[in-house]
């Protein structure tokens, strides 16, 4: 007995799909980072392409098994393969891939030099076609900051929390992940760690105090070190602050695509 | 004593913010839509502006009293005056505003005719400056979606779900949130209800099995409608379907601006 | 034509079911607190009751009835009322009855006195039957906390964050939502507020540096003002610290049973 | 220059604390399971002690050191041993544990036999003192449940959906989470898959046409079965279906305790 394939019935209704595909479904696979860097980890997938007005549907477990198959280890480079390969597979012209995972960095402790890992959101997104092609990396950075009002006008103390800065950015061949988290840490008031002793406590309490910034400071320094690095193609720079003294956020957001 | 304003100091970055604000900030309003239609809600709102380089900060204090004093009632017009009347509070050139909240409405059971409320997420989103003004719309109209491959090649039964129908538009004036979800809802396998007797569930049951759609279907006959009505000018369609069978989404997407 | 009720039929797997219902269902609904102090919320409910052996299923479209019907108004004594008819309406023993809302309290700032309101999330939870019946209400209360280690070693500065108390408690019958609120905000290093000017700053920043409370600190303050309160039945008092120099928590946990 | 221990200073208040610790840390680990079945994963912990009324407070360093000195694999047992060093660590009388992650199994299709993981979330959550120790482990199963009702009263067709079945279990030591996937699938109207060709999608639909089960007759079923397994020492089963024709779930639980 054969069995009917009707996605791949003629359709009549000529109206083109931009995106078709699967949402959400999750998948392990070790990423590798700066310097082969190896981190396993859980990714969230959404993959499709586009599809024609003349096809009825498209072939949702090709998406599946690819990611069995294909995606046990991923660089950004491996990202770009994978989505070129998934769009041959699916006989399409464009297709559009999209990963979303945690990412831990060894970090030390600034004064004793303990280690602990820290975790950090990684998106990348991409598309592929023979005249377009593009992947941007997105990176949440958690940071401390420390308001310079708050500072300013009291006695003693300021408020501080924590803030996520989030970094959307297509870059060239030669940067990682990592480099990211780095530029950005150092133009926070502090970074964070999952591990501090009483002499690194100090340390950080202190850095905050010393390094006052508003949400738009953030944003408008950490734009400044992006904007100077040639590896940074065009991003949008995102600060939340968790206010500690609101129960919402201060939120900033600073765009520049140096490409046009 | 005269307590210094540190956000109004000059800055000389030379570094201009596009948006600057407030996040995640909840209040409650009532919303009207159709025919004067109110609806208490609880609403989460973003507000920023833009910052010009010289400014140093923004005035992060103004955005909560003018939701305090100026929101306890909103429709799409209204939420335009709010956005335009916070872009000159704030003095800025361009204003930024969003907010997200469930909407009910009391619907009748397909047979039977008993009444309950169903409840629909919305989000109004738009961006004010004299030159460059557009509100969009999102609204997220749950259904039922039934495949027509499972049906076709199954001797009994067919696999089916909960789907998730997302539109986001930009609308002319003479069309609410409850007209785009009618029109929405006539294109799936089945509306939903959150109260249906026995003779309701034998109708939208079997109405499903009769109307079996693919996420490209759904998309498809829901673009042709939106297409045809002139009072959607642009939108995104999106289609989501919690497959039964699956532990994954399957999912599309087309887009139409009509002003191009 | 009769429909066949196939819910109705007896089950001979002789196997009670301890609580089967509706769950994630949203209904809006005014909240009436102290002094009769009305808030319009949208409140998330789960219903169920026990279903003896011998029945097959229970009446799922009568607990939507009941709350299209029975639910435009409630206070904590109009929830027992809920589901006291719930249980009857399902022909039940024992009923199980929650619902989640935010709840708005509009708030004076500390030195301007100027206006605005701040949410809160408030659960009400309970069980009814002829010979047991609790409510418990929980609340969240967002606060200030203030590190005291990092006060003491650090010349200057001190790292604070936001904080999430908890409060989870069995009451009398002379106690509301707010009251719970007003107890634990004077215990933190700080209450919050959604508007603050500049003297309110500095107040908020000055107090909270003046009063370094620890985790553990806050949680034994706390519980030692509901251990004096006679309208508190019994609690569970959680502290959750959204730490300003971690990316995870701090949390303390301390639970008292007066009636035991 | 010693820097003061504020945490270990006297405290007078003369009030225990329950639980004190660390909340939603992130950490990489691989989960050995069935056969040596080795799975790298993420988990998010909670770790927490209590502490005596004399404390001040507890070391919250030491658990974060643990996590990264002594958590790079984990199977039941050696989250256990974990918690057991935890506990002496902090110098406490009692230790809590919780991880929560996701565990990946690598399915056949039911008639092409194809390969494909699936993702099921694991908890597991433990206490240990010299005189009271458990471990208690939940697994959320995603499975098609289909109406018998719908089926029974409609010509054609019947609403199906996915549904949650969560089993939270004290265990002996012969049973691993994969038992427990296979014990409860095989109750479902079907089990699910991610990746499925024609004939399998064939075999799924018509399998679930063939078991139709209410909320309350996939709990009966599967509770049949835990009581009969001597591996399992007491459990709460619940089980949650996505109704594909409401907005709301329907929902079930049964609790046995054998041990009582």
């Amino acid at each position: 007995m054969t069995i009917e394939d009707v996605q791949n019935h003629p359709d009549s209704r000529n109206m083109p799909i931009n995106k078709v595909g699967i949402k959400d479904i999750r998948h392990p696979f070790v990423f590798v980072d700066r310097d082969g860097h190896q981190r396993a980890t859980v990714g969230t997938f959404n993959m499709s392409v586009n599809l024609p007005h003349h096809q009825k549907g498209t072939h949702m477990s090709r998406f599946v098994a690819l990611l069995n198959e294909d995606c046990q280890q991923l660089s950004i480079k491996g990202f770009n393969a994978l989505l070129e390969k998934m769009t041959h597979t699916l006989e399409a012209e464009t297709g559009y891939l999209t990963t979303e995972f945690l990412y831990f960095v060894n970090k030390s402790a600034p004064i004793t030099g303990v280690k602990s890992l820290l975790d950090y959101q990684i998106k990348l997104d991409g598309h592929w076609s023979k005249s377009d092609q593009k992947i941007k990396i997105t990176v949440v950075i958690p940071v401390t900051s420390l308001c310079p009002c708050s500072k300013k006008i009291s006695e003693y103390g300021a408020h501080n929390q924590r803030s996520h800065i989030t970094v959307t950015a297509e870059i060239g061949d030669n940067i990682c992940a990592e480099d990211i988290i780095q530029l950005v840490e150092k133009q926070a008031s502090s970074e964070l760690f999952s591990l501090l002793k009483r002499p690194d406590e100090k340390y950080v309490t202190e850095l905050a105090y010393d390094n006052p910034k508003f949400v738009e400071d953030v944003v408008r320094d950490i734009a400044s070190v992006l904007n100077d690095d040639q590896r940074i193609l065009a991003y949008t720079l995102e600060a939340e602050n968790f206010e500690s003294i609101h129960n919402h956020s201060a939120y900033a957001v600073i765009e520049n695509n140096k490409l046009t």
